[in-house]
């Protein structure tokens, strides 16, 4: 039985995105401790897979994800899940809005909450706890009125949700990664991303450089986020989400081209876009450029092959 | 007398950072739940400044400071520290190594000292809390036998230090900054940095066109990372911080091309970079191929003044 | 009076793209043997303005028109004109077609009337003359039958037009320049041309970054030529063509920027852009993606003051 | 046998580059009149090959060569020769310096030796022909005393050199191209040359963007010239020469980069770089930020092979 380690507690966002992932159906999941942990049980064998929170996530775990995705041995992306972040406010049965007292939730979703809080619970004092999961199993304990958690809490700790859809600002979305050892890559689907990290010298214009090896390429980032390298003084590692899958020649060409040009790269995997989070609609970029589009490439090729073998140009 | 909120509790690093800053020597320090609510002090007038984490931070609120810094109305970094994250084992009072069966302390702490805690803890069991201080205090009421935190922490709640430097990966750095409502500028001093955000239509190339301004004009990166904006599907601020200050002609060469290019720029403030931490010491660019050198600059205009007054050129 | 020397001898393009310059109306108009001799008599104050052809011409001349420009001391161009090229087959009064039997021309006018002289006099010697304009006084001397030039020759020498038009291809247009001493820059018109000469170090990218300056700021280019440097292996000047007026913000921070990071500039003239010929009508970029625009200029220079001054941003 | 037609007349410096060349040795040397004639021999079948100047010619045929390669049917560049420009002083045997009362040239030669002429013969009459050589045919047939031309005309026509190495400015260098019609490629040499030429869409960078694509690929420039497209207002074709063979990786994938990104791309042709003139030595690049180097390219391929094939990256 496929064994999938994510970032627990249990009934947290990175459950929810998990179960939401066809890999889920079948596997034991297993909560860990730490986006750390995680990749770390992924890494030792005592779990097949991993979930982890990528990308703007309430529970903070991205820089560890992305300094983790880069250590050793090689780990890749092979599913993302993106889930529109919703906070409800949840209490043991029979509990009225005017029976709260004590609110407790993890910090970012405290945060996120602050204006409806202050409107609808003005008196309430507003504690913090270690994640919004452990919020409502404090909840259910009895140590607290409320919690604002995730939905999916109330089911798992026996729960009632008092008010839902209580975030300030509505439509963030959390972007959550399946990870692995190497293997077979997910095939291309026309509509994926390719996660990479690379290093380059600390010079003027490096980074530029870097990316106009994708630009020229029509290749559209989707993310960039410098992460400082432990222990070098001013030397990073750029994290990039690209559009398209390494086995496209714009992409592959790409790759080989950081490969020449960079210290060091990562490719931390090619995978389908989530269609099921505001990043779901095909982009429709107004200036394809460069031309990723796998035709023009077998065209150009053809071309050169023709130029090559003395042909008329 | 100056009032300044920080991100709290008391005894965390970001504390410890803002009380290496001048700025802290005769002020009030008000501790706040969340970056969030600190920037929301300083924008309502109940704080004069705010200390907040930036970068790299172990207690993770770096996208929320991103996310706060560009709403509105405006706030300017003028200050910012360097801070060598530094954890250590505290507890009470005659407590011994052997006798800590329970460690409490925030995930992220905990992330970074699973080695340690593994090699020399291997039975403890190990709890989560709210804040590395959090779990100090509560070691300190009795509650758990051990807390991973701070140093600062073990004055603050009668705690003693049981074992020191215990981080997996020495030579962490979290830079915190020190944010005012807009006013006079801090002087340059020749190694300033300058942070800014800006948003760009959604089309390839324009990330590398925005960064093409700095590059032209000799501006060397120390960070970049993209944050989705709320809302809006594929749209990106863009978080920068540059070397140098905008009071010099190539950072305000930079700074108006920006204006011209992008659909939003935001101007986050002009500073001594930190020297107490890592990046303290002066880049040494072994290309400085643009010509970030303000007496560049000024040659350069004083031809550009004789051609267009007609002399030789 | 005025004296200004052309690329002789008289009744050429040259001459006739001359008279169209409000310049010559007072002036007189001095033919020398060769563009260096026009640039050298405008140099020594033989002549005050010079006139040679810069691009295009059937005559050849311009690799030298460009060596010639960044000699020193410095020269400017202060007009141009566009010259719809024109071929005419000129005969001695009286000459029908079926009486030619020797045409004599340039080699290059012969060139671009081959097809028309095949077809219309298959029989006839073609012979070789050092100008269009000395193989009319040829003709008119009595030494040949007719000759391939400009329609002007034909009043000039007494000659008639046997045939008009006789050009392969049609639409030719040929660029001459009007060269000075530096002096009072022609005022902008809102749709000028700059042009400069600028040098750079050997290396991969130098002539990427030279351009860079330029589109970053919206400037576009409507001419480029590379141009070996006597005596120093692999160096180039590169000679540009630009629209806009060094007047300009735009223009004159590009030209500041290439001061910085070329070896050498050379600024050689902003004038009015030719209206009379092929290149008369205002470019229609679809894209001015950098902000070339005067008024973004100034919209961006009072948002920097701003910030400089430490309002809001 | 081959032919082989050339720029006439005979004995100018376009033979002697072509007599330098090891096509020549067995073939028939056809002289043409004017460059494009041997170009449109070479297309129509009445010669093999074709001989004609590129690049800083004295004879000025430049622009029609270019203009003329990118005609159709297509033509590639097999061979170059680079001849360092010479020019002497021709007279019939017999003749003293002191009796030259008349001296003809080609305009070009003329204005190339105006400071000599004008220094040892102040009071001859300069009198313009066709070409150098039949400058010296003249002589020859004493129309006049003396004839600047290449030292290979004296041989021709029965002159003897009067005054050698006259050219003002020494160290000139022509290019001379032969050209074929499509066909087997020269094999790499290591250290060969490549010309093509590409048009693009007029808009802002658009040049730039073509220059990247050679750029990202360390290939270095040693030539670019634009050339307007008859009939087109605003159009141009670039003609480049560059460094590497289209046999090679970087160079091939740059080529079918500007297939995906130019309107229209030609193919001039792979060929040794010359030897024997001023551009002989090897370009010693300080940076080489590419990555032109073929082992570079198949170290990338590999390790894309091994990402694509689903192992550790």
């Amino acid at each position: 039985m496929t064994r999938i380690a994510f970032l627990g507690p249990r009934a947290t966002f990175t459950e929810q995105a998990l179960r939401s992932m066809p890999e889920a159906a079948e596997a034991e999941l297993v909560p860990c401790t730490g986006s750390p942990a995680v990749l770390a049980a992924v890494r030792d064998g005592s779990a097949d897979l991993g979930c982890v929170p990528i990308e703007n996530t309430v529970e903070g775990a991205v820089p560890a994800v992305l300094d983790g995705l880069v250590a050793d041995p090689p780990l890749v992306i092979v599913r993302e899940a993106a889930l529109a972040v919703r906070f409800a406010l949840l209490a043991r049965p029979g509990t009225a809005l005017g029976d709260v007292r004590t609110v407790a939730s993890h910090p970012h979703a405290i945060a996120q909450t602050r204006d409806w809080l202050a409107a609808r619970l003005p008196d309430a004092e507003v504690l913090m706890s270690a994640s919004t999961s452990e919020a409502a199993a404090q909840v259910a304990r009895g140590e607290f009125d409320a919690a604002v958690s995730a939905p999916l809490a109330a089911e798992q700790h026996g729960l009632e949700v008092l008010a839902d859809d209580i975030a300030d600002n509505a439509g963030a979305v959390t972007r959550f990664a399946l990870v692995s050892p190497p293997g077979p890559l997910p095939a291309p689907t026309g509509y994926d991303r390719t996660s990479l990290a690379a290093t380059t010298q600390n010079r003027p214009g490096a980074l530029l450089g870097l990316l106009t090896e994708l630009a020229v390429r029509g290749i559209d980032l989707t993310r960039i986020e410098s992460r400082p390298i432990k222990d070098r003084h001013a030397e990073y590692w750029f994290h990039l989400d690209c559009t398209g899958h390494v086995a496209e020649p714009a992409m592959g060409e790409a790759l080989a081209a950081l490969h020449r040009r960079c210290d060091r790269v990562r490719f931390l995997g090619s995978y389908p876009r989530a269609t099921n989070g505001a990043t779901a609609a095909p982009s429709t970029s107004p200036l394809p450029i460069g031309g990723a589009d796998a035709a023009q490439f077998a065209a150009a090729q053809k071309w050169l092959d023709a130029v090559r073998a003395g042909g008329a140009a």
